[in-house]
């Protein structure tokens, strides 16, 4: 039996997360840390020197889009909420149940914060747009937000274990209404409801 | 007559305020770079390097908040939206009018994806959230969102000059009704309305 090749896949993405995880850890110091203005200096000729790197290597013009191997492998890794190689990313690691209910569990970081301390009512609501879509999503059938509407129960903290869960209420021609929440240990914080649209072209 | 002062604010935010801007060109470049995997390496060890430096040097234990000069000027600074010193954030220039419209032009690189070449849905709910909210935020009275809809009209693309604007629609007791939008050249892409509260114990 021959060894298992490493796909192409599997190649690009052991070669670019580890640099995107990189970042994110350097996001996450850049903001606490209180270093003085000669080291803050030192450290962004760093930082400068390694996106110099990168840029004068062969760079895409725009953003990272929609990509596939050669192999015929799909990438969204630029996703700003699921994208292993955007540093903005958690990434979010969108769990798909066989009854269509979709989870994720998580924690969230000083890069997220609004009210000091607390996640930012924003974050909430751009990661339970996310999770929501994805109840529609399916491969090669995009779904768009028609609407979204988020009820906030309290404040979202920082640095706890949190789980997001979104699930399909009910399917009317191309619109699925999707329905979920954020929950920390003590219960919901956000809940969430949206209308996801499946473009014509796409059915 | 005197020199002007330099205060402690505009000294810190000199010195840390690269820092984050230094940060937000790598993780443009980190996305879309296809550099190869010996200069990824390189390029990992050098943001390593740079964090280990943040790192070694006094910093916070938690995220940023809501910190204060020793003259007592608040900075908001960690804030994932509108924070100078979050690398994640815009960040967001957010103005006021007299009249108690906000606004603010920007535009969304690619960071900010979701659907190829757009910015995610959740991204623009996060912005929204934020200048909804700052209709109703006052210095010392902060206001947290109840509830946020949002009505997504069409695609926003990355790139392009952006325009979001909110104004108070009506004020009832602790709560502020607020609407408003992002636009491109083309007119409205997506719609919000929110309500805004002040807790009672910051009123």
């Amino acid at each position: 039996m021959p060894s298992w090749p490493v796909s192409e896949l599997e190649q690009l993405r052991s070669v670019y997360e580890p640099l995107a995880q990189s970042v994110r850890r350097l996001i996450d110091v850049s903001i606490r840390t209180r270093a003085d203005a000669m080291t803050v200096k030192s450290v962004i000729d760093k930082i400068n020197g390694a996106a110099d790197e990168l840029a004068s290597a062969p760079m895409r013009d725009g953003s990272f889009g929609l990509e596939h191997t050669t192999e015929g492998q799909p990438m969204v890794w630029g996703n700003v909420v699921m994208g292993v190689r955007n540093p903005v990313a958690l990434p979010l690691d969108v769990q798909h149940e066989a009854d269509g209910t979709v989870w994720a569990e998580f924690a969230l970081g000083c890069a997220y914060e609004g009210p000091p301390g607390h996640v930012h009512g924003g974050v909430c609501a751009m990661l339970l747009d996310h999770i929501l879509g994805a109840t529609a999503h399916l491969p090669g059938k995009p779904a768009y937000t028609g609407t979204l509407t988020l009820r906030y129960l309290r404040g979202t903290r920082l640095d706890r274990p949190l789980r997001a869960h979104a699930h399909v209420d009910r399917v009317e021609g191309s619109k699925t209404f999707a329905v979920g929440h954020i929950a920390d240990a003590d219960g919901v914080t956000v809940e969430a409801e949206g209308v996801f649209i499946h473009p014509k072209g796409a059915r």
